[in-house]
This record gives structure tokens, C-alpha cells and sequence, in this order.
């Protein structure tokens, strides 16, 4: 089986638990290498209050023994500090649905969930919905990022806008998270990221909030990861069905898919000549990456456009659940801008995603088994 | 089971074929209605000579029985009109591979494939990954859409933009596909229609191809549609999936997803008002009718963003995959530009999509019980 | 969705893990009807010392407040209380891999499983393999067992025979649980019950074994839940394999289907009579109540038939992993007969695949809408 | 992904058809293969007339260019030539429902597959849950065991009952299928088999059924091969459920699981002695090459019960559908024994899940790769 995963927990509930499956035997898992990731999705500014209660740390509970994977099921959990505070403020546990969320918030889940569930207090759908589950897939994506290293295949992420605060193009390197970490908003354009700092705390200022651009790049990838044979296999929709799937992501890129869509196909498609080695080489990188809904051998670079997150300070016009009436929505505790971590959520994405596709491709009881397959695909570059 | 479906064929093989499953008992399929949406697929200017040979028309081998469904699965076969003439051509049955193509185009499926299945003739691959296959995606969609007409619901598209020409906005009416079919490029906005026109002649003239974007859109939707209980079940990355598995697009947007990663929270979401009659009106649909993974009640406006398709009269530079030297990329019979019949193709994909969302949320053997069980959700709107 | 799940863990792991996902909301999920099922699980003369140490309690971690389920998947956690007694010894957390399990047991997964992940000490094989993971399966059956009493469908499971000893027949009620579990065998049959302890007491004393027969019944079906439509769909190999994956089954039957394989078809399968009423009646259930692979509104009747375990006290002979040396095989701490608790895993295995095919077809976001829906279904009988 | 497939069509319709995906490039598959698979489907005493009009052979609508495999989905047709006889009388184009059957049979799908999709006709339940069907589960069988063959794994059966004849027990060798299909029941016991032999011509003669048992073998496996992991991947369940969803099997037993479950451990587990080359040898195999889920690297042994076909010349007591009456049974043309037949056909259903046990495991894009990668696996024996 594919490695596959499925998460479960609430934002104020118990524990975010995740399983992760049919990872080979033989993986190192490192809970500090996990824990490293789960504070690199704390970064940025923009973030709110929350982020200084939780100080998240993994457990490992199952398929991992002398800190490598036994291929049994690996199961994680993310403690929710602030639980206590909640615990009878929502009343997990007991008779009444205390705390009752009827002012549903616009762009948020509040009242398509509500609706959905048939819920007149969209408490339960708030804790679901809400962002801090993506602390889970960035734990287990952390998981597949170490199956990743063993093959050479790095993933990392950086901000290309906030706003109307685009950075200029940056030269990928391998090294594009320990940059990207370093600043405030993850960007590499420092002159842009100091007026994405700006932007922020003027939205911040005025009670609203912000979206932007995250971009995520995969190198040390070989060719033929994906399939042009049936739909559900092609490696493009994969990915966009992953970082599409990331809370407020509203729209997803592969490569310079918008910009190519206005351009002639002779100044798009990515040229090929022999490099005089055996090889091929390309000058461009247009398709991200990704031909027939397959790997290239070019770094996968994918564009994650964020919607600004929907709990403002100063609560939209809105309509109460229960009552019907008009009100202001709900202002939960919420950040000003998500993009910066947003990068570090699709990183996650991006990783457990190709993890199911390489897979597929490479079976593999052990990680043994999986680098010398790997090893032995052929790459065009 | 929610519905699903599977499909195989080559472009030149004996039949495109696709199975569609758990589709309800009961419901009318119509081989001429299919037929009309094959007859769709092959709309606009730009299109290259196949669209000539080929009158596509579909058998239905299984699961329809006195024009209705049974309950078991359906297999549709659609026959190339074209096999016979690439029989002997390209060997289907006989032992050797005749005319092997070995210039890769850039762009195109040929070079990665060759690489991954260890070929050094790209035509087992260019016979599967042309968009010719659509043809039964298209004709499985046809099957979908008539499920959701039980329901109320509509899927349809229009064309956005063409090489550098963009459309004006439209006000989104059942009758998209009416006005959009009557147009040579699908586009509901006449003047804008005419300069796509002269930019593909251009484009045709230069030998080159051209790109755009496709607008889908679902009308007649309740709220509730899709969840945001766990990843892979939020609709937006389902469609993203669904969408950006089409052929050519690299890119895709939910609502207006792009614009509004530059805006304030407070310029993005849509806000609530009380109808006056107990139920809740919006006076915009930026989000594209999804939030929180979830339908709201609003139409689903869906952008599919398509490259210029790869394969150019005046071929690119390229690498022949058997000596490895350089070439100019095969001229395989293509068309110009696909966006008009592209937003077809996104209609069906984003049908076989929804579908799986629909079935699972409604179950049903019957499609009475479909539509009782639909007619009892709610809808915010 | 229909409703799925994934278990983690170890026998001497933190703690085993669960998440069923797709239950609908508005479900009661209550800690200690999951923990009463627990403790059917240690029933059963035969059990070893493990038994003793475990007071199973389950977790539940995420999905239910207030006692219901939210839709939102449902994760449960049961500590393993041996695991502090393990922790070093087997050196979870350490660098080292203590205690190394060498001495394979013959029936037991521990030679291949090393083989297959490339291990020389069996010690990860055997925690995950173990009998105790199968706890989990009892705390998430329990969930689905939930579900299903509120459509009115019980599950209950009796011991039809241990080693030799076999039970007479007895007339199926909704109250087979509760007799069964005032057995210490689970017997319905006093007389028979008799002779199985003492079966199982000649056993213990040598140092052996012992296997048997648990018959799982479930009541208070409707007519067509599962599908001939496609062979995956079939409920009576979607219960063969749930049944079948209970470690220690080796053969599984539905109804009399052994004893069918030797009778005329005139004598086998039921005859269907009006019973003046409307509904059909049959005087017979020789086809456990499946029929094309659906149910057919009598009750499933399904048998399982259970291997001796295969630690026994006086190790079989075996080859040492690690040396490849002739050994007695390891005696780890073990039962010696399992058989009147396989019936109740064997019932929680059945619960959660009926659920799967159930969900199927009802849909379903809450429980009132999957009552209403199995309201109205019709059933022959 | 896995090799996986799906299949449509009805016993008196166009055709049967199916598409198997993931069949890795440069499998030889060649139509004389599959079409010998579809002839030993129609070996047996016992068959009925429907064995005289077809003779079934298989179109290769896709996947397979000059007779290798192309790494897309491989879609199959078998046509009925029989349908042309039906077309009218079940009138499949037209816009009534010909030929009703309503009175339907015990033990069969007709009745809770009418209620089920709300149909007062049974027709087309019978036309899809007919064992005609099982032509293609054989066709693409045929497939899977062209894959096994390029890695030295044989798959075969007989017949070991036939009502209350059973046959002595048979060494396994390779030659299992050239020895049952030269006996007209397909059995090794010559003396069984001339019993067997009169007691289907006596069933016959008195307007009777019989079922029996098919011994399904699997040579060539090495260890490892399905898991102990997670329930869903023990290759014992998954086995059940492939030949469990074969029509009219009631039972599955792996090795000796139900003679096994009356004895003590110490005479059940298979022993394991150094065979003195460094490997591990048994003298026995009663856990039928089944451990702890897993492929043991002995032979895998699985046997089929099948009850007597509900279709009897005399018919049943029943009641009418449509009109709630009593009635007998409708007497559709049908066999009177198919046991010979069944075991070809649970040839197929465990070719088809092993396959997609090993190609998980294996992964591969080419069959290049797949046979090297067994290649390397380890072995107990």
C-alpha cells in the first residue's frame, strides 16, 4: 500500500492524533525532527495569541522503536495546551454545549458546517475547521520529509506576496528554508519583506487581515513520479488537491501556470538539448516541474494563493445561526496573516502527497529496499 | 459506494472505454445525450483535422437497460474512427512498433514517459496521454450531469480568456452553455470573442499554439456539499484535483482565489444578510460557492488556467530519445488551441468530481431515494 | 464517505490508537459502552496473566463533546499499563533494540514478518502482531456497534465449539451477549460448556493449545445492504475478510455453508412463503441470511473458526532468526485458548465492516438522517 | 498504485468488460492466453446449455501494443453472443421491460436485489448477479497470472468435493492444471472423480443441484508477501474476500483452518527445522502458506465451498414479486453443478488480490524492474 495518512482532533479538544501508514521499516523517526517542524509552523508575523500558549511537542505512540520505523502504523499526537482552559468552557465532556459560536463568520466553515451537521452552534464545526489541526499534517508531513532526505529529495517553501507586496523571483537553492526561516514573513526578497512586515501591521492596525502567495519547490526529484495513464494518477492533480486542500487556500500553480496561460506555446514549453554528458538540460523551469502529469526531473515548483483568514477584529456583516438576525460575526482569537506558516502547512501537504505517489511507485518494505530502487530509477536531467 | 469511474484507451486504439459506478437505479441515460456532450467536446475554433474523421458516438455496453440505469455498473466504449488507419501504422496487434516517435516534445508527456516505463519509442506514451481520451471523460460526465439534472443542478462553462485577450465579466445564468456553445470560442462576450479569433488565426498562421482560461460553473447546489472533517474530503481540492488533472492546466481557482490573496480580509469574504424570509442572501460570491471545504449554497465558480498545448507545427528544440542527439520536437496532428472544448472537458471532470461528493453524502440505490434525500437538505440560501 | 477506520500500536507500545472516521453527528458515543466491551474481550476462560495487568479504558481524544459525536473523525486512545514494565526492556525510546525475540514460533507472524522488514530480532513483528492490538478493534467496533443500535441491529457472538467439544444448536435472540457472557466460554450450551472447560484446563496442564468455533449473529437487518453489482461490494466477502483478518481465523463460513457444499440444492436453500401479511416468510436460514450478497432480512449467521494460538508452554521446534540454529520456540506470555473472547473481536470486526457497507448506503451527516433513511428502506421479511 | 480492476456487463448483454490498471509496461499479453483461461471456465460435467453457444474470446480494446503491455489500464471484452437472441426479448434499447422475472429464487440475488433497487422485475438483478459474469473476473485473472508467471508463481485448483464425495488428498506439484482439466470434474482422485461423475448426472436427473469443493493453490511464493500491519492487509482476509465474493462460495478455508481449529497447538503449527543450506524447511504446511497474514514461502492452500446453484429445474417454493403470491421458482437455464468450473474461476479472483498484494509491495513501472525486485526479496524457504 501507498503511504497514506488521516488526521482527527479539535482545536481545543484533547489531542490532535494523526496515523500514518506503510511507512517502509527502517525510517528514522526523530521526535526533536518533528517537533523542529511543528515550531517552524509558528513562525511569522501575523500570528496571534495562540501561539504563545502552545509550545507543541509530538508523541510517538506506535510504529517507531529505538527511534526507527518498525513498518506498523505510526501514530502521533499534538497535546493541546490550552485544553484545560476550554475544557468546561466548551464542556467537551459534559451534558450542555456551553460557549455556543451562532455568529458564523463569513469565509469561514461556521454555517455551511452548522447547516451540514444540522447544528444550531457551530462550536463543533470551529474546532474542526480551524487551523490549528494543520499542526497534525505538519507532524506527519515531517515524516515523510525523513523518507524524503534518505532519497535526496528536499521540500521547502518561501512567501512570494502578502497583499499587494510581491517579492522579486529568487534563485531556488537547496538552502531556501534556513532563508526563509531567518526572516519575519519567509520571504527572500528582504526590501519586499520589510513592507510585507508593513502591510501586516496595518491590517493588524485596522483590525482586518491579509492573504498572499506561498511558493513550494521539491528538488532531487527523478522523472516519472506521476502518471499521464489514468486521471486520479496524475502527479499535478495530486499536489493541487493537497495544497488546495489547506485551509484558505483558494487557488493553486504549478509552475507559471497563470502566466503561461497567456502566453504562445513556443514561449512556454520548456526546451530540451543534450547537455553533451549523456543527459538532457533545460534552461527553463516553466512547468514547474511537472510534464503529463509527471516529474521531470526539474524541481516541482507549486504556488499556494491564500485567501485572508475570515475571523476579523472587526466582525462582518453577518446573520446569527439560531436566531436568524443580523449580527457582527464572532471575533475568535485569530491571526492577521497565515501566509508565512502557510508555506510550512504546504510543505506538509506537498510531502505526504508526493509520499504517496513515490510510493506507488517504489513499494518497498524497508527503506533499504526503497533508496536502491530509487536509486536505480532513471532521471532525464 | 460513491460513484466513481475508471477509464482506458489509446488514440488511435480500438475504443476509448470507461466504466462509471454506483450509479443509482433509475436514472434515464440517454446514448444521444451523451453523444451531444461528445459533439461539444469537439466545439471551436482552433481545433485540428481529427475533429474531421472522427464522429464520436458512444455504445453503452453495460448497466442500462429500456434507457435506464440498473443499479450496475455502466461501461461506455467510444470506437476511433481513425484505428484503421493506424493499425498497421503503429502495429497495434503485429510484433513490431512501427513508427516510433522519438523526438520528445517539450511540454508534452513523451520524454518522462519513455523514462518511466523504459521506453525508447515515446508512442505507447503520446497514444494515452493525448487529449483525445477526454472524449470519455466527456462521455462519463455526460452520465453525471444527467444525475445532477434530477437534482436541480447545473454544470456549465465559458471561456475567460485566450492568449492575452480576456473576457468581461458575465452574469452567470443557467443558460451559459447555450450562449457559450453558439460562440466559435465559447466566450459570452461578443467583442472580446472576435479578438480570440484573430489571435488564434494568428497563432495557427505562426505556426504556433495558444493557451487561456475556462470558467465553470455549478448552479443549484444546497449548502453542506464536501466537509471539512478531513482533508481529502473538502470539495475545493477535490475540484482542484479534478480540474487540474485535465490535460494542459496548470492552474486552478476557486472563486476569484487569485485577486483576493491581495486583498483585506474584509474586501474578500462574503458577507450575510438576513433575506427577510428566513433564509440568508450574499450579495457577492467571491469564494466561488465554497467555504470551509464545503459548498454554501452559492453557484461554484471554478477557473481552469490552460499552457498552450505542446505540440507546434515549428517544432521546439529537442533531444531524440534514442540517440540522445538533438532534434527539433515531433509534429504530431494537433490543434492550435483547446480552451473552447477545454471548459467542456473541466465540465465533466468537475461532474465526475461532484458526484463522488453527492453519492457519498446521499447514498442511495435508487434514484428516487437521490432525490427525496437531496430534496430534505437544507441550504443556507 | 462511507465509514472507515485505521488502528496503531503495540502490545507494550504507550498505547493503542484508533480513528474511525464518517460517523454522522448526533451519535451517542459513550466512554463507558466502548470500556464495557473491553471488558467482554477478557472474557473467556483461558485467558493468560496479561489479562490481570489490563484494566482497559479507552480515551476519547477528539470528535465526541458532550457525549455525541460532531462528524468530525473519532479518535480513541487505550494505554497499555504493561508498557512502563517494557519501556527498557524493550528500549521504546532507547538506541538499542533489548530483549530480541529469535526463536520464531511456528503459526506465528514473527519469521515472516522479520523476513519481510529485514529485522533478525522478531521483537517488532511481535508487538504489532499481537492479539492485544486487537483491543482497539473491540473500542472502535464499539462506536459502530452504537450506529447500528440505533437502526435497531444488534451483534452478538457465542462459542459453537473449543478443540473437539461442540455445542447443540440454540435458538437465536436478541439476548445471546448476555447468556453468552455469563459462560465462562461463552457456551450457550451448559452441558457443552462443561466439557470445554475442562478441555481447556487438559490443555493448560500439557502446556498446549486450543482452537474452536465462535458463530457471530447479527439481528434486525433490512433486505438488500451490500451489492451483487460488483464483486468488491459483496457483503458476504467484505464480513469473510473482516472476519478472516481477526488473527487466528483460518476459515470462515456464512450460514451452513460447509455443510451446504454437501447437499442437494433442494435441501439447501430457503424457500420463501407469503405469510399472509404482505412480507415473505422462510422457514430456514441456511444462507445466513446473505443471499447474492446482500442481505436478505434474516439474521447473518457467520462462523469463525479459530486456530489454537500458537505460543504454547512447551515451545514446537523452531530455527533461530539470528543463527539459523535449530531452538525450542519462544514461550512469550500467552493464552491458552482464545476462542470465547474471538467472538466478541469477531463481533466488533463485523460491526465496523457492516457499517462501512451500511454507510454506504444510507449517506448520511447526522443520525437522524441515517434513521430516516433506514427507516424507510423496505425488507422482505 | 496497485494493480486493481473493475469489470461490467450482463449475462444477455452487449458484452462483458473490464479494465485492469497498473499492469506495469512490457507484460506479454497475448488474447490466446486469456481465451484458454475463458475455455477451462467452461470445463465440467455438469454445465449447462449456455456452454454450447458461447464460445467466448476475449477483444483487447486497450493497454497492449504488439502484444507487451503498455503501462496503461488494459480494458478487456468478452461479447455475448447470446445477446442477440435477448435483444429484444429483454429488450435492452427499447422502452419496455420484456421478460419479466418475478418469481423469484431462493438463495439467489433476484429478490433482495429487486427490493433493493425497487424494481418489481428481477431481470436485471439476474442479468448481472448470473455467474455468466464470471467470464471476465477470468479474463483479467488471466492477466494477473501472466504477471505471476514472470516471477516463477503458479496458480491452479481441482476439485476435492462434489456433494458427499470427497477425494483423497493429492500431493501438490506443478502440473495440478494439466491433470484436473483432462478429468471431466477436474479431480486428482480418478475413483472420486467417477463417483462425483454419477452424482451430478443423478442431481441431474431429478431436476436437482449440487455444490461441493475447489482446493485453490498459489507455487512459487516467497515470504512476506500481504501484512500483519493493519487489518485491511493481511493477505488471509484479503484472500477470503476475492474468493468469498466468487458467486455461490458460503465458506473459505486456508490450509487445514477447519480441521485446525478441533486440535491442540502442539499438532497444528508447522514446525520449522534448518534445512542445512542455510534455509528453513517444514514437513508440514496445515497453516496453508499463511503466518501472521503473510506469505510463509510454502504453497498457499485455500479452499472453496460453493452450495448448489439456486436455479433447479424443479423449482422451489417461492412468491412472485410483483405480486406477492406464492409461486415455484423460476427455472432460468443454468447448470446443475459448477464446482469444476469455480475453481478456474477462484484461480482468477486470487490471482487478481495476490496481484495487488505483490505490486504493492514491489511497486514497479516495468516488468524489468518488478522481476528484479522479487527477485531480491528473501525467503524463508
Amino acid at each position: 500500500m501507498a503511504i497514506n495518512f488521516i488526521t482527527a482532533g479539535e482545536s481545543h479538544g484533547r489531542s490532535l492524533v494523526g496515523i500514518i501508514e506503510n511507512i517502509p521499516a527502517g525510517l528514522t523517526v526523530d521526535a526533536e525532527r518533528i517537533n523542529a517542524e511543528l515550531k517552524r509552523r509558528m513562525l511569522g508575523l501575523g500570528r496571534g495569541a495562540r501561539m504563545q500558549i502552545e509550545d507543541d511537542r509530538v508523541e510517538i505512540l506506535s510504529g517507531v522503536r529505538a527511534r526507527k520505523s518498525t513498518g506498523s502504523p505510526i501514530a502521533l499526537a499534538v497535546n493541546n495546551a490550552d485544553h484545560q482552559n476550554w475544557i468546561n468552557a466548551v464542556s467537551w465532556d459534559g451534558d450542555a454545549n456551553n460557549r455556543p459560536l451562532t455568529a458564523a463568520r463569513p469565509g469561514h466553515a461556521d454555517l455551511c458546517g452548522a447547516i451540514k451537521f444540522g447544528f444550531t452552534d457551530a462550536r463543533n464545526v470551529s474546532e474542526r475547521a480551524s487551523a490549528r489541526n494543520t499542526a497534525m499534517t505538519v507532524a506527519l508531513g515531517a515524516v515523510a520529509k525523513a523518507y524524503f532526505e534518505t532519497l535526496g529529495i528536499g521540500i521547502s517553501s518561501h512567501t512570494v506576496a502578502i497583499g499587494i507586496v510581491k517579492a522579486s523571483p529568487v534563485k531556488h537553492t537547496e538552502s531556501v528554508n534556513e532563508l526563509a526561516d531567518a526572516d519575519k514573513v519567509r520571504c527572500l526578497d528582504r526590501s519586499a519583506s520589510a513592507k510585507m512586515v508593513d502591510e501586516i501591521r496595518l491590517a493588524a492596525l485596522s483590525g482586518d487581515t491579509l492573504g498572499g502567495v506561498s511558493e513550494i519547490i521539491v528538488t532531487g526529484v527523478k522523472s516519472g513520479i506521476g502518471s499521464f495513464t489514468s486521471v486520479y494518477k496524475r502527479l499535478d492533480g495530486i499536489i493541487m488537491a493537497a495544497v488546495g486542500s489547506v485551509p484558505s487556500v483558494k487557488a493553486v500553480e504549478i509552475g507559471d501556470g497563470i502566466e503561461c496561460a497567456k502566453l504562445y506555446g513556443s514561449a512556454v514549453h520548456d526546451e530540451m538539448f543534450p547537455d553533451g554528458e549523456g543527459r538532457i538540460k533545460r534552461n527553463t523551469n516553466r512547468a514547474g516541474g511537472l510534464e503529463g502529469g509527471m516529474t521531470n526531473g526539474e524541481p516541482i515548483v507549486v504556488r499556494a494563493y491564500f485567501k485572508p483568514i475570515p475571523t476579523l477584529k472587526n466582525g462582518l456583516d453577518s446573520v446569527d445561526i439560531k436566531t436568524g438576525k443580523a449580527v457582527k460575526a464572532a471575533d475568535e482569537r485569530a491571526d492577521v496573516c497565515i501566509v508565512p506558516s502557510g508555506g510550512v502547512i504546504c510543505e506538509a501537504a506537498v510531502a505526504l502527497a508526493l509520499a504517496t505517489a513515490v510510493s506507488d511507485m517504489l513499494g518497498g518494505d524497508t527503506m533499504a529496499e526503497v533508496a536502491e530502487r530509487y536509486g536505480k530509477k532513471d532521471s532525464a536531467v
